[in-house]
């Protein structure tokens, strides 16, 4: 499915079950596709932070986004990220994915390599002009440890590199003056970058991104509850901002699933993408809820923790 | 003016007006109370960061104190930041504020050492025990190198050491996560902690905190334009949010005051506080707009620069 | 005793005591002095980190600084941290220094500000200026949050602003930068700045600096152990570096004293500090090893780790 | 060649030059190792960050490492870095590298993830019971941004897990502590850890790192200069440690062709790696400066102050 027009609403990075031998499991992969289109999403973010792409090898990545393309089935746009350390590399994630059917690509800044704001923007326009297919610009610095500044992304979205952005930065005031500055909020055509895409990966702002005046939304816990970010969605959509918020605080707390037990101690993102698998699993949505190594798992008592998550926000585990 | 109400509104930092020696500018700084009270404004805030507190010498801060209580003669409750590296210095500068008449205090977490979470939270203990007026944090990492966790304010909020946060730490998500732990947004009372406030320091997202349901915003270029940021409340809490945003992104045009000239590459800091001062110095406020040294001085360019954008935001220059 | 020549040799950061109110105590502070000269040391620094400056009232600072000069009585000279956040704050503890007979200040750059290097540079400018005193820039990006680069350092050691630097900034790489565009190691005179003194705070790898052209060391262990540096700084300079190596492992051994105990994972600051004064108490050199509030204390079972690591470098506790 | 006993010396990280299409260039290749083994180094490190293996694509890496094992004939051991995000990934590159003959493998901690002390344990123990060679870790914090803490690299020596250590932290002191803790310096074997060795990444305080024990040194700036490094660390081996401090000297004033012209305001990495490769071309090592894009090329200003600095350390070009 191209991307015709600028992409919006719900998108989330669909996350990559595993089977007991810590290979992709596919059915599951599939049913989850499933469950995320059955919710209403607008997109899929395949082989993204929250797909654990960054631990998955090639062969992998390769399984994870034919799986993605196939059940998806052309229903909404599919995006995959290309995330490797610098442009060569990232290229050749790049046809491979175009190979494989993506309808855009999310490609960060170089990283494990200090790399200076011309570079970056070499970067991108060298994998623009490698791969015809949209380019997303993957702002997360807490990954890349770099920060691609609102003139940086208002220059290739304007010369027509990007199409659009998904920012992870938790920069909330840098996002508001980017989106002032590109102008066109509410459906209006932006000015000088009219089919520039503006998502937020930030899940727990949705409501206040919108109202900034962002497209759409990039929320990990949207495998969770894909259906209550499309009414969120809808709420700002139609000028409901009470009704967006309240859907926002009960995802807020849905999402203090995170927080669930001691390893949370051991750093936010394994228990974050392990609580998110759980839940999933729990769900009955896929068979197994466990995170690639070297990630440690969650503990059963943590698991307790997201079960009593999903049924304080009205998702009853299944088992 | 005591705070009888969980403080909530517009609470301008104030900026602190020098003359041609570097010394605090009474008149202008009595000027630029009445401009701030006059806009609509719900409290003042002296001796905060956008204050330059960090560069006056513990006379200087009384001098300015004293002034602000004075012009500002109860019509609005008049914080006071009592800014500095561990307990014994900040208790002294709470018992001068005290003496001085401010209705509040606004202490951050120790700074220059390094403070665990527990001997932080001693810390606001033991400065609520010494002087008896309402406390509100601080969460500025930016300058203090540390982040108050949502944990430790809910903590000292439900304990009665806390009134209040005033929260710069550019964290959204954090922030909504706190709010939606207090509970009782829209004038309800907040569960455990009824009376606490929340204010935001993030000047470019104040529609996004409202609708979070924080109580207040303490903007920097609030100085500038207190009037804007009053209009912004008001629809704010009249549900009317595309108002809200309207106000906002007109205030973000403004902000980029501080983009300006040259020395916005010599760091933030510098230009964001010299082209507040300048633009209250074209705007007729304050007679002169230098900041303390040994900060660099905005270029006649600069200046010229941040008269535009004031043109921009219907806020013509007087001079 | 003024500087006549430049500073050499090992000056240790004077720990503080306190009595059981939390007040100095100069009659232990007092003792700790004859314990440093009597240990051979070649000049003492009060009010530096290591002597919790940044927790101390003007009024302490003052007690301490006066309790520091008579005790030392010119013997060797005494240099006084002037710590505070920006210059004129600074200038008004440099003018209390210089009156109360210290023989050179010790200043960082400012900090909770964010500061452009030209600004620092009219920072150590302007407080040179204001009293006349040979002044060390105090490089130590752990408290203060920027480094002071290289050609900074050469500006003003060469224009005369400064006599010389601590470097507390654990950039060894950099500092044997500077030291060989400096030039003049061995005794030999520097060339554009003959009496720039260069001081490492890094007291872990003393020999290595000396073998590196550094003047000498200022090791906040060096309190509970004086001698032992000074026997290393005279086997570096009698070119036995072997000796000069076995020495450092020994009190590298000593050092270890600061992960005692469960508090060394509230991080390393309290417990350095804590197991420093616990030390010099298990010594019979102060009466009472607790730090300034609000730092947690030392428990019995860290304390008996320290005891440990005293009879392990042949310096057994009197109690 | 295999590794019968501790890794010791000067083991440079070869750099990877390239043809005007970009690709490897076999041939500069194969003369840059007959440079380095002619200069008398100890070990070869391919595919490490002075390689600019983040650049490289897989095949290109497998062209680097078959190049330097066939050029090096087995007359020192070639140890190969494995750089990728996580696991599964790494085993990958191990296991291409133990095809084509490396002697030893070289990873860092798992990046673009954030990853707890107990994972990245798991990541090295998996890695080496994957593929038969000795390991090293390869501790990188500006390139991965977690540090490997001396608790971890004991207990992973101990056990028998790593062979040894490159150490790119520039943290001399922690790296002091370890070697003390490890014991064993001067050919002694260690205590609990017999074989393990220790090799610092930090070229500018070599002499001082073989006078604190350590095994051998990783520089970068040996591409230029073996013989140097090999003169330094035979007259530190000999006790003449004056003549060490003076080589070092001498290599540090080679090393200041990284601050050459405009471009080294753009990023110390692409300057430095540019510089390097600079100065083998005109050595007339290799036929081309070029580094991988999209790093910005060296201008002509600053290829000649890079002769210049060549010049001046007694090593004229040739072109």
């Amino acid at each position: 499915m191209s991307l015709t027009a600028p992409l919006h609403g719900v998108v989330p990075p669909v996350c990559t079950p595993l089977d007991r031998d810590g290979e992709v499991d596919t059915a599951s992969l599939a049913r989850l596709v499933e469950h995320l289109v059955g919710g209403g999403v607008h997109g899929l973010f395949a082989l993204g932070s929250t797909s654990e792409v960054a631990y998955l090898t090639d062969d992998q990545r390769g399984t994870v986004l034919e799986t993605v393309v196939n059940a998806t089935d052309g229903r909404v746009p599919v995006l995959a990220g290309v995330i490797d350390t610098t442009t060569a590399r990232v290229v050749e994630h790049a046809r491979t994915a175009a190979r494989l059917g993506a309808d855009a690509l999310v490609a960060t800044a170089p990283f494990y390599t200090r790399t200076h704001p011309k570079e970056i923007a070499g970067h991108f326009r060298r994998l623009r002009a490698a791969v015809d297919l949209p380019l997303f610009a993957y702002d997360i610095p807490v990954a890349v440890h770099s920060k691609l500044s609102a003139a940086l992304i208002r220059e290739l979205a304007e010369d027509g590199t990007l199409a659009g952005l998904k920012d992870s930065s938790g920069d909330e005031g840098g996002l508001r003056r980017l989106l002032v500055g590109l102008g066109g909020r509410d459906g209006r055509a932006r000015g000088p970058a009219p089919h520039f895409s503006v998502l937020t990966g930030s899940e727990l702002t949705v409501d206040a991104a919108l109202l900034a005046g962002a497209d759409g939304v990039v929320p990990g816990i949207g495998n969770v509850d894909p259906a209550g970010y499309v009414r969120l969605y809808d709420a700002a959509r139609a000028g409901d901002w009470t009704t967006a918020a309240r859907e926002q605080e009960r995802l807020i707390e849905l999402f203090a699933m995170v927080d669930a037990g001691p390893e949370a101690d051991m750093g936010r993102s394994s228990s974050a993408l392990g609580s998110f698998k759980a839940a999933l699993r729990l769900l009955g949505v896929i068979d197994d809820g466990a995170t690639v190594f070297p990630q440690i798992q969650l503990s059963a008592e943590s698991v307790a923790l997201v079960s009593q998550r999903l049924r304080g926000a009205g998702l009853p585990p299944v088992r």
